[in-house]
């Protein structure tokens, strides 16, 4: 080795894996590459036909190696360097995403026997067919008072380990019954790097229900059901490693398929919206860091522990050391705009839109940002895929009010748009509430680049936008964590100061327009509660009717 | 005169009029022909560019009379039959659709100090812009209890003739001064035919809030604006003429235009919806006629005066003689399809539709009708053109509850044509629970040919349908009342019975199907409720957002 150190990180998303070659001593970004998911999500069928009941979502575990595969090398090739520069690799990953394996990790969809078996693949992070499971998790700890409950905004998720091993279980005892281990995908994969199994701290404690050291007890297991009482000790338990510990190195295999050196340090496991806090210096209390791709996830560092209700989570430590480490989340934003305009959008928009060479959200972007605030007249719920905070309730589902025969693709395309910017703010106004104040927003991930959407988000929150200056922030962050593994920072504080990338004050809220739009969120807030908070409990109803039409056509 | 006689009936719709020629003697439909009007409706901008504000819907009344030019001759000439045979014509008419004219009905907007101004063009049935006029007239009526308001259900619509022609005077005070008749389209048309203003009885009492002999009294109209107290004496008061009454004969000029024999028996004006009851044989009290196409105009008659809230009005003899007229209707129903079809659908569903040669409501409707019932988890309101009955409201708006990002183009489709049943079901309930019972329904209009439409409306009603057995209802009526006009039966009843068409019981309600709607619409009503009977007035806060914001973009 010569030349400056490198490290490189890999962020696996819900479609793709990205790896990003990273200069040790200032963070600058030289290379990169993406590699898509072979079979995407699994959301109707199995590889083999198997059709999926509503609410599924699986992946193949296989198309996360391939991104090892073919993204590192390809990012190697980009960054015109020397592989052997290379002093550590980090990765991070969507969570909750789960692999069932055996004892030496292999997946289960990998056995013969269970090929053809939904139940042995990966449960990506928007499965939500576990909500019956997750509702009798949280019937059961509200009753015995469980003292991690508060912990997770007093509801755990149908998205988390325990809903969905339960549903597993439950669904399927067999599958249950050969499973050694149930997996986050973020440790699956380090495993796949180093060898080893090593459980990362941050998806136990938000994901797992790891609090002050502990999981559930096997009595509140059983509660559950009998079978589930051995749940922790036989399938989840497991070593853990903190953030930005080096997990261990390099295996011979995993070296051949990227290129890199064998032994060079592995980052711990972490996930795509913790990596991104640091990678956008937001390591302060009070900054909030929303990562706006297919979904939205909040992090944000608290001095202090507060109960937040409807956030995912607070774990100490959870996305800096010596800080709590606050979680929340939107379940759908961009793959919202993009369902709108693949099944929403009229064809003469597609064609404009291929006449003038750009693509039709950018066309739908530029006619809705003509439109005065509250011209289109609509006002709608971003519960697509369910509500993640402040709700915690994926039986909920998307409203538009207000259409008339004068509505246009642009009209309901902004009224999308501003439905995730009100349902950041009904998480601003509840943490604020609960004393754990947001003071500025930072955003990261590939919606930032859409500067309506962002200056919408400035009106509607009134808070002050700032931006990750890096297009690849959970990679730049995973390859943080590397140098912080390979020993090249002591912490990822420092790692943060010489590495992070962030603009800041790019967004400023325009106070005409943050008045309109406080009109307008009041009727959000009031639908908002009116069809999520017990009024009208309609959407359930509907998905428990979908449900049954979908099983009676299926079983003929 | 040698052979069979003959009459001819045309048909003014919202798009076009449509012109049929049908033998006396068993109303035989011998030829027809449809003529589009040039100017549509005018609803975002007048001929010469000047833009309208939202809510707006206005015609061109030269277009009617080229219907007289085109439509006739064609009818004929498809016909293959001899002019001269012809003994009568009868005319029917979107209501209410009010003309501003000079004293010799001269249409305003052909004045030339005038060609620019909006009010001076025709209002459509469908211009919703006098909603605040019909609120005061309503609020007045109800403070001064007059006893007029419960015929129309308890509520004057926006779309009648007192709250256009005050909208006229207090927005457009010159043009309401240069007006001396504020006449219906069609009266108006009849005027063209014979040289005569003669006011049809229908009309005046449905829309022109003309009950027991009289007009709302001067003192009234004087409450809502002191100018207005003589609108009924100076704009609207004229000579009135029976159903089926002859009005005139044809003048040499617009016997010129069509190429009929001058002097024939031209029929008092009247409404499509009510002229197609005879025409389907609904004479009897109990049978609903459901007029379905771009609206749903429903018409019934009843032995007694019952006061149904909501319903349109009711109007001694408004249908036929002897019975009490009643009538409702749904705002949009056929457009909100169209609305869809041309707005919400990606490219590949017109794409396959194209290659398979059929339309995309074929297309759609298709892929519906494969779907269980509840299957796709949706709820809509079929509000995008307000609600006419039973909330009488056209601030209200379309809602869609339940979208997830596994929606699809015929799973919102689906969940319209199901919300326009469930709006005539709510119809149906509301006068059933009046005292005025419906037992049976007869379908008329454009949508029959949907066989899913037809039986979603027969499970969700648990009614029988019956189908008028005629593509151009309207026209077969208003050529029956051309007969009566000329003589050739002594009332429309008689010729009801020899030329009128029905196929009974076509479609009969499913046992299982019934009972899986009557879950859904418990859904419905409570949304509609919700929405509309003011739990929430969200639609109206938005559409007084909406219209200044479109305001504050016009002024600058």
């Amino acid at each position: 080795m010569t030349n400056d150190p490198l490290v490189v990180g890999v962020d696996f998303g819900t479609l793709s894996g990205r790896a990003v070659v990273v200069r040790v001593r200032d963070g600058a970004e030289l290379g990169s590459a993406v590699h898509d998911y072979a079979h995407g999500v699994l959301e109707r069928a199995l590889p083999g036909g198997r059709p999926l009941p509503p609410d599924w979502a699986l992946q193949v575990p296989s198309d996360y190696v391939d991104v090892l595969r073919h993204a590192v090398p390809k990012a190697l090739e980009a960054a015109g360097v020397d592989a052997a520069d290379v002093i550590g690799i980090g990765t991070d990953f969507t969570a909750c995403t789960m692999v069932p394996t055996t004892a030496d990790g292999t997946p289960l969809n990998e056995l013969p026997q269970f090929a053809d078996h939904p139940h042995a693949y990966v449960k990506l992070w928007k499965h939500h067919a576990a909500q019956p499971q997750a509702d009798r998790i949280n019937d059961l700890a509200e009753q015995r008072k469980e003292p991690w409950l508060p912990r997770y905004g007093g509801l755990i998720s149908s998205e988390w380990e325990f809903a969905k091993g339960l549903q597993l279980l439950e669904e399927a005892p067999e599958v249950y019954a050969a499973m050694e281990h149930w997996v986050e995908a973020a440790d699956w994969i380090v495993w796949q790097l180093t060898g080893t199994y090593v459980r990362n701290e941050c998806t136990a404690g938000y994901k797992g229900i790891r609090q002050d050291g502990a999981y559930p007890s096997p009595e509140f297991l059983k509660g559950l059901n009998p079978d589930f009482e051995r749940f922790v000790e036989d399938k989840l338990d497991h070593p853990l490693g903190a953030l930005g510990d080096r997990a261990g190195s390099l295996t011979a295999e995993a070296a051949a398929w990227t290129g890199l050196r064998e032994g060079i340090a592995v980052a711990v496991g972490n996930v795509d919206a913790h990596v991104t806090a640091p990678a956008a210096r937001a390591v302060e209390p009070g900054v909030m860091v929303a990562i706006m791709g297919t979904s939205t996830c909040h992090v944000m560092n608290g001095a202090e522990l507060r109960n937040v209700p409807g956030m995912c989570g607070v774990v100490d430590g959870g996305i800096v050391p010596g800080l709590y480490g606050y979680e929340a989340g939107q379940s759908g934003v961009g793959d919202i705009f993009g369902w709108f305009v693949q099944h929403g959008v009229p064809p003469e928009y597609h064609e404009r839109a291929r006449e003038r060479g750009i693509g039709v959200h950018e066309l739908l972007t530029e006619l809705a940002a003509a439109q005065e605030i509250g011209e289109h007249g609509l006002i709608a719920l971003d519960w697509h895929s369910g509500n993640r905070s402040v709700l915690v309730d994926h039986e909920l589902s998307g409203v538009i009010v207000g259409q008339t025969l004068a509505t246009r693709a642009e009209d309901t395309y902004r009224a999308l748009l501003e439905a995730t910017a009100y349902g950041t703010r009904m998480i601003i106004d509840t943490f604020t509430d609960a004393g754990v104040p947001v003071t500025e927003l930072v955003i990261a991930g590939g919606l930032v680049k859409n500067e309506l959407l962002m200056q919408i988000y400035a009106d509607v929150t009134d808070l002050p936008l700032s931006v990750i200056d890096s297009e690849q922030g959970p990679a730049l962050g995973s390859a943080m964590h590397a140098a912080v593994a390979a020993g090249a920072y002591p912490d990822i504080v420092a790692a943060a100061a010489a590495m992070g990338k962030v603009r800041r004050g790019v967004y400023q809220p325009i106070p005409g327009n943050v008045e309109a739009y406080e009109r307008l969120f009041v009727e959000y807030q009031e639908l908002h509660d009116y069809f999520g908070r017990g009024a009208n409990e309609v959407m359930h109803r509907l998905k428990v009717l979908r449900r049954k039409a979908v099983e009676g056509k299926n079983a003929r």
